[in-house]
């Protein structure tokens, strides 16, 4: 049954034959949207910043990095890696406007584990030589303190994302996060070479006054 | 001062001249840390699924899918967008073994908002032309269900992630999110076209009984 303002079909009805997962899903969103009351909250992130962390399944964000709902993009893949993230990255600073973005990766990290070659090998086997070129790359990492110092590097050579100032990158954090603890270990030789304050002066974010959001 | 299993230098302090975005991260991890208690949970997703969503500010999907800590890796980008998040989901099912695979967009979704020459505008505005090529693909859409359908389609499409049998993503949920209630739109007519049920068989991922978790 429609409600709000869903432009979609809406249907409770879950698919003939549903998987746990899927009725978990459908359950817990149930129970979620019953008392949910931030239809309100915009589109542009209030507080005008993303997250690039992990996919690890003991991540959560929200609760583990205190972002509050509507406050920020979250942007997770294998890894956290920022070159993958580009793309959303792009979208988040030019057309949402946010102005500063929070790199977290972490101890444990599955991407610590392999090599390209185990990687192709394990699909091949799974799934059939020659379902993926040679050259793909898995972006593993051997390194974690390496590994966030190339993503900020990246971030901040990556002519796309700086802006009209070289501001546009200047507040990015890189932290590691130690999924043991939840704690986060800032690295500040890191965040050292990385400009504070910077002005972001001169951002025109697309204008998403006219949308139904 | 270092505490659990951390190989990282770890450190409170903040960097200097931090911004509030950051010390509001610190501060809230800090209270997340003291209580945490589930630095046994493994690295491989206990209930063998992943979530493709969107990095929208307004989507917690921990609380909004019910997704307990430890069972789902959580894939975000701009639009819940698979073709984005191919590395990532190759890593998590042939060397983390989830089986299942929950793809959620939703209603009032950015990408709905633009295309790619508005894109593409507004980042030679902020960033100078030529910054990106002119060929850059933001992926925006303009119909919501298309997308949905698009995107199950591309994934059970794909070789790689089929696996020995073609249920690999057989029991893919393709799922449209209204943000507006939190509730959630399942397009029977998407679902009806994606087996269920199908058997696993044969899936080899990567060992990870040697890794540090």
């Amino acid at each position: 049954m429609a409600t709000g303002a869903a432009s979609v079909p809406y249907s409770t009805d879950l698919a003939t034959d549903p998987t746990e997962i899927q009725k978990n899903l459908v359950e817990k969103n149930a129970e979620y949207a019953s008392s949910f009351d931030k239809g309100h909250l915009a589109l542009p992130p209030a507080k005008k910043y993303l997250v690039v962390t992990c996919m690890d399944a003991r991540i959560d964000p929200a609760s583990a990095f205190g972002i509050t709902l509507g406050d920020a993009h979250v942007i997770r893949n294998a890894g956290g890696n920022a070159r993958d993230a580009l793309r959303s990255i792009l979208i988040s600073q030019h057309l949402l406007g946010t102005k500063e973005i929070v790199l977290v990766k972490h101890t444990g990290c599955g991407m610590l584990t392999f090599t390209n070659t185990d990687a192709l090998s394990v699909v091949a086997q799974n799934a059939g030589v020659g379902v993926l070129q040679s050259t793909f790359d898995f972006q593993p990492f051997p390194d974690l303190e390496q590994a966030v110092k190339d993503d900020v590097a990246w971030l901040n050579g990556n002519a796309a994302l700086i802006g009209k100032t070289i501001s546009w990158l200047s507040e990015a954090s890189a932290i590691l996060h130690d999924d043991h603890t939840e704690a986060i270990a800032m690295p500040l030789q890191i965040s050292d070479t990385v400009a504070k304050n910077a002005v972001m002066d001169g951002i025109d974010p697309l204008d998403h006054s006219g949308v139904i959001e």
